[in-house]
């Protein structure tokens, strides 16, 4: 089985490309590299030194003899697209390509503007690429836990069933996203109903949780293959952050009171699930919704959790309250379903002082590269 | 009161301009022209014989002695659009100025990522500019219909409260939109919904049917204030298209079985529910949505009023069902709900037969105009 997976130089892509080639599948990577790119415009970069694309893939060639294909390009040039998808006949696609940060899309109008315009123009490229030349692929999209906001009632799979006036209907999940980023993902999730409708295309929108942790049994074999670490104020997600804050002797930063509840998953469990999706494709004109993550916890929780675990080796670790730099509720009601990857045979890694132990240690070992200045929140909301 | 009307060269806007002019408003009008363009491009044409901008705007001054400013450029162009914000420092902002055509958005890729950068990006940009330039300024957005779909329950205005397991809250109506065009409508609700949380900005959403009739009062006065009137199988709507085809001996082309329902105005309601709205604004931070229509109506209804009052001026009209080229239901249940517009004030013009035998004696003044191969539909969904 071939999977294209886009955006296979990122965090997320990287460790599902490694995953599913040792998995047996035919694997084949498309990366504009713009997010090194970015990194570089910002004056960021990763706490893990990461090897070019091109270096990785022959690494990982040498060590297990197992070869992915490489296609340096943007999806949002069509033609580029179109030629990839024809020489690699995919599958499944997995879409992980497109700006991910929220305080990213919020720097400014351009920011905002280049966010929405590359993610929805990628992502309709890729619905006309599969209509005109693999109308029998397998959409695996990444979306976002965040696409459905902090509503007052349980949060479902894509799909509501709702009562009104002595009548009933399943309806779309209405989405209430806080950021031009998590706006983004909203359009991307209505366009690919849309082309399931009328075209027939199979997709899965995957509402990921927060992503942490960064070694997978792929990615640990050598350095060269190391994933990459965010901890700055743009790319940076909150545990992940805690952990090399707690390993350079930095406060953790803690947005407002830190009562924002969110859901979470282990990198390990991301690259399963979407082994998980495209082994159980998608129905033909099937818009398919799962929420992928393994628990809840408020960001004060997992701070507590640093703070403990790094007690633990000898740190002294501080909690710090910032300004909320986001417009968002801090205390609010929030219980999310994830019952449908668990039924397809996810067996969740749930969130340990042994993972933070390791995630704090493997920060320590890097933390002669942080840029202490690029942690704290630069980019508000208001 | 200062009104910018966005898109004021356009069926909608032109008409709501002259009206607020005439009620003593300050009207500028915002306008790339690129519609004008896309007749070109295509090879369509409006029924009526429609005047240069600066004539109309011109030739309406020497009538009534009133003046309105004329801002030609994109407002995808954000230095334009700025020095217009500056020079003009509208009151209210009427967003017109988007691609509105189901069709145009199906025609191609290139056609469904021109509409979806274009509306997308336009309304960010007047939303930042708001921000930055009049944050006070009440934004009055032309939505649709048609971003609610044919949901089995009643379709509210804007937002519904669910009740789920035993919890409740009000949220977002959810979105079935029909089209890449009507998608980016979607989109454009939940981008400016967003910024009135973030950036306190006054916003109504104004979710249009589809409009019908030609002559305002103001547009009646000369015939360089004439409107533009549609009948081409890309931006030519169901009624006013049966009304010339009646005209010209043409069979009304109904899509399907005509069993779809939805939601319609006369264009002097259009501009009467624009003043209302900008009479009584929204608050600081609120995302109000209106439902703009006076009557529902299926196809086939329509079509048979048409061919009744043909009859009655002694034409021979025929009705011909073509297969759809669209992705919808047929039959299906719609009941959607308008109670703002009208506890604000509006007085709907219902419509009778004498709007409609006037209409069609209005196209067959410009039969001669018709180029009869552009009224079957040539851009299908599948």
């Amino acid at each position: 089985m071939r999977a294209l997976v886009i955006g296979g130089d990122g965090y997320c892509g990287w460790a599902t490309a490694l995953y599913l080639s040792e998995r047996g599948y035919e694997v084949g990577i498309v990366d504009s590299l713009v997010r090194r790119h970015w990194d570089l415009q910002l004056g960021v970069d990763t706490l893990t030194p990461i090897a070019p694309i091109q270096h990785r893939v022959a690494r990982w060639k040498e060590l297990t003899g197992r070869s992915m294909d490489l296609y340096i390009g943007d999806i949002t040039d069509y033609p580029f697209l179109q030629e990839t998808m024809k020489r690699f006949a995919p599958d499944a696609i997995v879409h992980f390509g497109e700006q991910r940060s929220a305080p990213f899309s919020m720097i400014d109008r351009e920011h905002a503007v280049l966010t929405q315009v590359n993610n929805i123009v990628g992502t309709l490229n890729l619905l006309y690429a599969i209509r005109e030349l693999c109308p029998e692929c397998h959409l695996v999209k990444l979306g976002t836990m965040g696409e459905y906001g902090t509503p007052n009632i349980d949060i479902e799979e894509g799909y509501i069933t709702v009562q009104h006036n002595g009548r009933e209907d399943r309806l779309p999940y209405p989405k209430q996203p806080g950021s031009y980023y998590h706006l983004s993902k909203v359009h991307d999730s209505h366009n690919i109903h849309f082309a399931c409708k009328i075209w027939g295309v199979r997709a899965t929108d995957l509402n990921q949780g927060v992503v942490y942790g960064v070694l997978t049994d792929q990615t640990a074999l050598d350095d060269i293959l190391v994933n990459r670490l965010d901890y700055d104020g743009v790319f940076g997600t909150a545990l992940n952050r805690f952990c090399i804050q707690a390993a350079i002797g930095y406060p953790l930063t803690v947005y407002g009171t830190g009562g924002q509840k969110r859901s979470f998953l282990d990198i390990r469990d991301t690259v399963r699930c979407i082994e998980i999706a495209i082994a159980n494709p998608a129905e033909k004109g099937e818009f398919r919704v799962f929420n992928q993550f393994t628990e809840q916890f408020n960001i004060m929780e997992l701070a507590q959790m640093v703070k403990h675990v790094g007690a633990g080796i000898g740190l002294r670790v501080e909690i710090q309250h910032l300004e909320n730099p986001r417009v968002e509720k801090e205390e609010h009601y929030y219980n999310a379903k994830n019952t449908q990857l668990r039924s397809l045979g996810l067996v969740p890694h749930c969130l340990s002082d042994s993972l933070l132990d390791s995630l704090v240690h493997f920060a320590i070992r890097y933390k002669d590269r942080v840029d202490k200045t690029q942690i704290l929140p630069q980019v508000t909301w208001r």
